[in-house]
């Protein structure tokens, strides 16, 4: 069996669409889709968010489980408020929870953006029942293949979690082409 | 020959995508379509701002004149800002002059918006080369219905310009189911 | 005023969807468009037929007549019958006279294709109301764009008719990349 | 465990697309996805079809086998032959293995179509490796829903074959509601 690495923990500054701020422990036991996106990332608005939308319509809520992710890393006055992103859920109809990524003193990139060396929105994450980030994609997904790598970790066999190690957790993005500017 | 109402002219607080302010003069001889959208209306994202791009490519500059014309009526929090809509423009990569339509201490409802009645958004308008109102359309408007229309008023006979009635400026709409407030 | 070349008679072997044989001659006064096409030509079924049924709904009976020209070039055997063409017009819901383009014992390009030198299906022909062809494109064409053009056509001056001349009547297509072989 | 049905066997009168006859047996350790269709049936050309292609590309050849089976049930004398099957396969450049369905002498339901009592076209078949029918759908399938499903049937564990019922076999549709006719 392939070791698979833990998800970094979701590192926020507020959720929305949720009574109360959720951690990815909230969801262990179900598969974790993450629709990591900003909202004035016109691919996440024509695809990413849809395609999110559409899983969890698709399967059932006890089996998967669908987050929003907002990891602003560019046109922080126009999309970084709280206020705007309730607009932007409002009028697009998104249903699942989001949360709101964190920043540091630091930088621009956002913490859990970070976490995850994520290129650019939109990403969507998998991540198993017993908490293994399985899949992290940078840009559109097919449907057909999307439904086929979701079904795939349900049916999993229970696995033992993996351990942690330290090269995953250190931040920043080093891939060559990179959407997201200053990592 | 009908009579047309010239179209009122744009009462704005800025403009982005040109070098200065603009007023419906500025066209007079061409043909103007005006989108009137909201940055976070899904309607105007999916269909009316591609829309007015396809216009702005397929007829000759010199023929016709494309304009956006922000009317935010709701959220103003979010997408009422310059800095916003510069940003939605730059990532939507919005190539015409876009107007910002004018608030006074009155209400939520834009001027502009106000002076034409405006339903909601997305309101698309179309102002022939003696400045006239000849259409204005609330929500989706069909690509093939909307390229004979420009034709038939770029290949319209010029006529004298109509003239202004009291009427026709009066602000607020009252036609149940429209989608702005408080008019 | 340039001058337009009258655009050539259908030389037909059958019309479905109509009572009686039709000829252009029937349409004077309209702006006529047709649709060339073939019933196993991809392109045709998913852009060029639906794109006809749109003009056909979208423009005055009165103003713009739509006609069908199977112009069959390959596949004889399976699309060259009568039944075959009427079963398809019937499956699409094709609501417009369509003529069965003929053929002599010379050779597969049937006759009014080879009148019109056409390259290929789909073919869209463009006919002012005094009968000359003003447009002819191989491929598709944008709604837009073409909503524009017929209505162009339509808004037209009446113009006395192109004289015939030799040349366009000769046979054979010699473009390179030519879809219709044998020309 | 639920009892799964065989699939019955394929009752052809040839094949496309493959050097030699094939048979359901052929296939045993694989999935199976059969999609059922008609050349002349918009929506097996428009939808059926495509994700036909779609699941055969997505998917390892050893894993998936996609057949296409032609069950024609009106419009005989149109798509009925083997030479108008063979140009549509070709222009729509259909790549897998295709079955053409057989028919007896007492009627005009193909005889495959029979024994799964199919209401029409497009059906989709989805058969386990073990030879057992695990889905029938006579309609849309949503990609992302159809993708899950494959690999669901997939990662199924190995099961001993289902046996054989009388009432199974029995050929005809008595679905109220059903588009083929004569059953």
């Amino acid at each position: 069996m392939a070791a698979h690495r833990p998800a970094p923990e979701l590192i926020t500054r507020g959720w929305l669409n949720t009574d109360s701020d959720l951690s990815l422990t909230d969801f262990r036991g179900k598969v974790v889709m993450i629709e990591a996106f900003q909202m004035l990332c016109p691919g996440c608005v024509s695809h990413g968010l849809p395609q999110a939308q559409k899983v969890h319509q698709t399967f059932s809520r006890d089996d998967v489980a669908v987050i929003g992710l907002h990891t602003v890393f560019e046109h922080h006055a126009a999309q970084g408020s709280k206020e705007a992103l309730e607009a932007f859920l409002h009028e697009y109809r998104v249903p699942f929870p989001v949360a709101l990524d964190a920043w540091d003193e630091t930088g621009k990139i956002p913490l859990t953006m970070r976490a995850y060396q994520m290129r650019g929105t939109p990403t969507l994450l998998l991540i198993d029942r017993q908490g293994n980030l399985r899949k992290q994609v940078f840009g559109g997904v097919d449907d057909l293949a999307l439904g086929a790598e979701i079904m795939a970790v349900l049916r999993d066999k229970p696995a033992p979690r993996a351990q942690s190690t330290a090269a995953r957790t250190q931040s920043g993005c080093t891939d060559e082409g990179c959407a997201a500017p200053n990592l």
